[in-house]
């Protein structure tokens, strides 16, 4: 049974606007001010609370990110043309220093662009395609999409595997299928959809959601796991045992993404329901919020920053819970919604100088005042900022449709 | 001027005893009793905080420092059949299934043997070395030795390009020597000296202390960098503002030891001074402990674990400050023991179910209970207890010999 909100006089319209001014009066002009490389091309993204910069490599997959970032608000929000030229100062940088020989993107470089870190995996090579993807269509630059196209080739090339020289495992004893690898491909079709045959659209989102639901989802505990065995059973190693909450409810809001396209309705419920399992194990009944790492059977995790409160999750569970209450109405998505909102927009965001801290500790406590720097960058908050603000226009768009139709009858 | 607490009347035999039963009564049985799989061989490492096996997969690095700190004792302090036993059923189990077709260290195995992770680094070959070395003079085996003298050969061909293909990083933008690197053929060249000539082991250690005095010192701060540029000066980035004030102290040490051997009392006084900078630096003012990892310029750490305290870095620092004292009477020495010790003993050491516990929170509150895991095995505790026991036990003796000379006198 839906309920829009009426029910408790929730003012849909005014959490929209939050979520409005902070993404464009707070979070945006922060990077806008903070984060250009004026001198040397690119971004910085090692920005200190005040925006001040602490260190000057460039990250690929930041860099690829704000390139996204602004390309796509001036895709989905506004035409604006200051928006495009940030767009364009990273995607110009990138086009020139960002790949070998060979076309495979690198992992750092430092401020002038020579590069520090080998391409030891595809995520680099995703995010580029993301980025040029959207960059493409909002430049309209032949030389961007061609950009995304051979990013997007070295992606489907390399999937087989992603580490190629670089992986340490050793073949055959332990098969293990990650979690990483449905959710790049997932990204990057939705992304690449306008430039795709819609068949093979529709293939890979197909996939994608039945990996995502049927492999990695374990159906008796309801929770989405990181890696599985061949037959998407449960290792008992600290890889096979371990749970990142925040992967698994970005992974369960690209499912509904997906389910909506397709009027799937069941799969929506049943993510919604792995949404609200996953929150019931990961909240930090002691101190509130959401842990970085579990491991499902309680042993300790190898991961030390296990028990930190990471902004990226907190941001990711806000858009899965509106999504999942935007798409279902149910009551329990908007009983965690409200908890996870006071907990995220109290202890993350910062009132004195804008953006989001990055690491809290377990109490919630700031564990480095940084807003930007080797994985924070211009990406997952103004993607969610996003992400919430047009979801809940939805629902005041729908609450008010409701609450004249409730008058009509 | 060298008072050795005489002046304040410290009894060193108490605190040696307590060494001394910590490693004999509690640390060593704890392992004793816990670690050995008697079913598949080898050791495992993974307990829980009653000693429970909570993980069965096998770390080369700590499968060969449990059979090393069995072969030590056995050497250095009684010759135990039980501890050669204990030796042997790791040396036999890494024998048959540590390496590959080429003689280089794997760095995981499963339960069974069969291998998990590739020898992407040589650290695995150092461990090996160690060992095998201390394993052939407890054992007497000459396939021991020879296992010894194959791993040590492997280092020294790896040690240009220890993780070889694994190597992420691209070479000529930002050069750059880590301290690992001659920490490692400092501690081989220690364990191995019976195996080598005379003047090779000279020829290694005089090196190896000019290189962290003179290279990753800096003088005017008075610390041990991670890593430096060529010529030894600080590189603005994460890997070149890290320290890692454990790992410092724990080089300190390994000069003291060396210097001690030639004489060098100038150098074990600058070993000092660098000991009790680095302390005053790394010591959390607010909470107590060590920090784990620090920006020299006070910038946020890529490690988000930096503000936990580490039993291993508690105890190379007990390690050190008592050698410290023992060998120039410092009185800044034993003021630091006296702080250092008050924590560890309190914080890390477990007095209902024995050994210690390895992570706390900044706080020191215990951040994960266990025993034994990836990364802490039989090995930082058990040294520590023995060479603090062993460095206390000198003491008293001194001690009782200047209590006697002053009555003399």
């Amino acid at each position: 049974m839906v309920d829009f909100g009426v029910d408790f006089g929730v003012d849909f319209g005014a959490i929209a606007h939050q979520y409005k001014t902070a993404l464009l009066d707070n979070v945006i002009p922060f990077w806008e001010r903070h984060s250009l490389d004026w001198q040397q091309g690119g971004y910085f993204t090692c920005l200190d609370r005040r925006g001040q910069v602490y260190d000057t490599d460039k990250f690929i997959w930041l860099q690829n990110r704000q390139v996204w970032t602004f390309s796509m608000l001036y895709n989905c929000l506004e035409p604006r043309q200051g928006w495009l030229d940030i767009a364009a100062h990273g995607a110009h940088f990138l086009a020139e220093h960002g790949r070998d020989a060979d076309g495979n993107w690198y992992f750092s470089l430092n401020r002038a662009g020579k590069p520090l870190v080998q391409p030891y995996n595809i995520f680099s090579d995703c995010f580029a395609a993301m980025a040029f993807s959207q960059y493409a269509r909002a430049s309209g630059q032949d030389w961007a999409e061609a950009m995304a196209q051979q990013a997007y080739q070295t992606v489907l090339n390399r999937q087989g595997n992603p580490k190629g020289q670089y992986n340490k495992v050793y073949p055959g004893t332990r098969p293990m299928q990650s979690l990483a690898l449905p959710m790049i491909l997932a990204n990057l079709t939705l992304e690449m959809a306008w430039l795709l045959p819609p068949e093979q659209v529709d293939q890979v989102l197909t996939t994608t959601v039945e990996t995502v639901m049927k492999t990695f989802l374990d159906p008796d505990r309801g929770l989405i796991f990181e890696h599985v065995a061949a037959d998407g059973s449960l290792i008992d190693s600290f890889e096979g045992r371990l749970l990142n909450p925040g992967h698994g409810i970005e992974a369960l809001w690209f499912v509904m993404d997906i389910a909506q396209r397709y009027g799937d309705q069941a799969m929506i419920q049943q993510a919604v329901e792995v949404v609200l399992r996953t929150l019931d194990v990961a909240w930090d009944q002691d101190y509130g919020g959401l842990y970085y790492f579990m491991d499902v059977k309680g042993h300790p995790p190898q991961q030390l920053e296990w028990d930190q409160k990471l902004w990226w999750v907190h941001l990711e569970a806000l858009v899965a819970l509106v999504m999942g209450y935007r798409l279902t109405g149910q009551t329990a998505c908007w009983t965690w919604y409200q908890q996870v909102h006071a907990y995220a927009w109290e202890q993350f965001a910062d009132p004195e100088y804008g953006e989001w801290f990055g690491y809290l500790n377990r109490r919630g406590e700031v564990l480095m005042p940084l807003k930007g720097g080797k994985w924070k960058g211009c990406f997952h908050v103004p993607r969610a900022l996003y992400r919430c603000w047009q979801d809940f226009e939805a629902l005041a768009r729908q609450s008010s449709s409701v609450t004249i139709s409730t008058r009509a009858h």
